[in-house]
């Protein structure tokens, strides 16, 4: 039962990484007014590494990265990941149902990271997961991060995953909006990240179908709103001083990734694909 | 006699300060082949924030930041502090002599970054500074960050640091080189930062003139050392390919200071200036 459960979710990723990839390499061919030829994601897969202290352990999955730098998105990253193995004693304690699965965990993504080319089109962060041990259950999250902000697009944004949420009795938006903002947001500068958007973990409902029907849901939601931003200002000419606010945000979301955010500093300290999980860093940053 | 000892390190930390500026000004002003102006040094002081634990706590001192943005230097910071205070709790039993002065420290410093234009010019670091608890005690470093190893360069610097320390007994340069390797490593990637130095804490070998006039001679290995690195490969050209590896060899910079550098980790947690803290960070990076 949870098998078919991981295989569906498993199956679901890669699907809306198509679907999103697909958006994306659509949005570079239309923007014809750039001289700069338009993108095409290039994917590379990687293995999970070997387990030093379970020598001799069999296949531990890996993941698929596509990437792209295109005339519209300077760098975009999607990334999905089929990985599963045992936790060492002190990370098995850290995660629900962890000792009582004696370590043996599973666990499939999707990640995406948006660095588009004009300042005036907003960063932008999208993740679901399942992770299943003695049992499953999914985080995620979706959010934005405009160097300049605009009221409509974040109105546009949170009524997009508002709608996802309220369609669904296993999702509570007031909450997982609160968890977001809470959540990416720099103590040291005493700023948000970004707009916000949704936040939210360790959803087990008891009904897995209800469950995953809401995370289908965040990502498609995610793939319209987000589309219909970039789309939205893609056109809107921008000058250099514009250009530099975004090189000095982009340091912020270096500075909060780095410092603060779990994922990261998780996968780094755990022996994840480098390469895979600091995707998400700008391609280019100022710190003045 | 401590609070002698506190002053004699801070007005030596001002004077290093305003000798390095004056050199680096120098350079700056040297390097008529630039079309661009020479930099100059902005100096502004900030003072330590109140501590919520403390409330009426009196003057709890600052700092000056110098920051120059240059022909030469891209972005150079010399930045000096003298700050006291009392310590919570969770952070007085993580240093020594805080439990014993019930949290009560005084702390002076001086910390360099310089983050050349050129990618022939290796970026570079020095510390030293003096912390008082129930006893004081000093600690402190420099090493070398290039984009293009230099043997020459490398050999040059280091023999300069082994010289600083061959002369003072209090010194040990193998165990302070060694230490600086192991700390200036990226786990991650596997990588050293840069070619090394040195680096030691916790000098206090009894006869605090001794140790004085070791961290004093310190400061000035690194002052000659890398002056000269810097006039030698200033004058020679560079081209796009150099520049690129350069803002992805700044990359990793950013990575270690903010995933792994105990000063900066520990003075963005513990209310330091942030602006003084992340004037390390460099000008300009690119994540490909």
């Amino acid at each position: 039962m949870i098998d078919e459960q991981c295989e569906k979710a498993a199956a679901w990723f890669a699907e809306l990484r198509d679907q999103l990839c697909r958006d994306f390499e659509r949005l570079e061919e239309t923007f014809t007014e750039s001289p700069d030829p338009a993108g095409h994601f290039i994917r590379t897969s990687w293995r999970r590494q070997g387990e030093p202290e379970n020598p001799g352990n069999e296949d531990l999955g890996g993941g698929e990265m596509a990437l792209m730098h295109g005339r519209v998105f300077e760098k975009i990253g999607v990334n999905v990941s089929v990985v599963n193995g045992t936790l060492n004693p002190e990370f098995r304690r850290a995660i629900p149902g962890g000792d009582a699965a004696q370590g043996r965990f599973w666990a499939a993504g999707i990640s995406v990271v948006a660095h588009p080319r004009s300042p005036l089109v907003p960063a932008a962060h999208m993740n679901t997961r399942m992770i299943s041990t003695d049992h499953g259950w999914f985080g995620g999250g979706a959010d934005l991060t405009p160097t300049f902000p605009d009221k409509t697009d974040a109105e546009d944004f949170h009524a997009a995953l508002k709608a996802a949420c309220d369609t669904h009795a296993v999702a509570d938006y007031d909450r997982y909006k609160a968890w977001c903002d809470r959540y990416f947001y720099l103590p040291h500068r005493q700023e948000a990240r970004g707009v916000g958007g949704i936040f939210f973990d360790e959803l087990a409902s008891g009904d897995w179908s209800a469950d995953f029907a809401f995370v289908r849901d965040v990502g498609l939601a995610f793939r319209d709103a987000y589309g219909r931003l970039v789309a939205r200002h893609l056109h809107t000419p921008w000058n250099d001083e514009q250009r530099r606010a975004q090189l000095i945000k982009r340091g912020r979301y270096v500075e909060f990734n780095l410092l603060y955010d779990r994922g990261t500093t998780f996968g780094l300290k755990t022996g994840g694909n480098v390469e895979a999980i600091l995707m998400s860093l700008p391609p280019a940053v100022i710190w003045p």
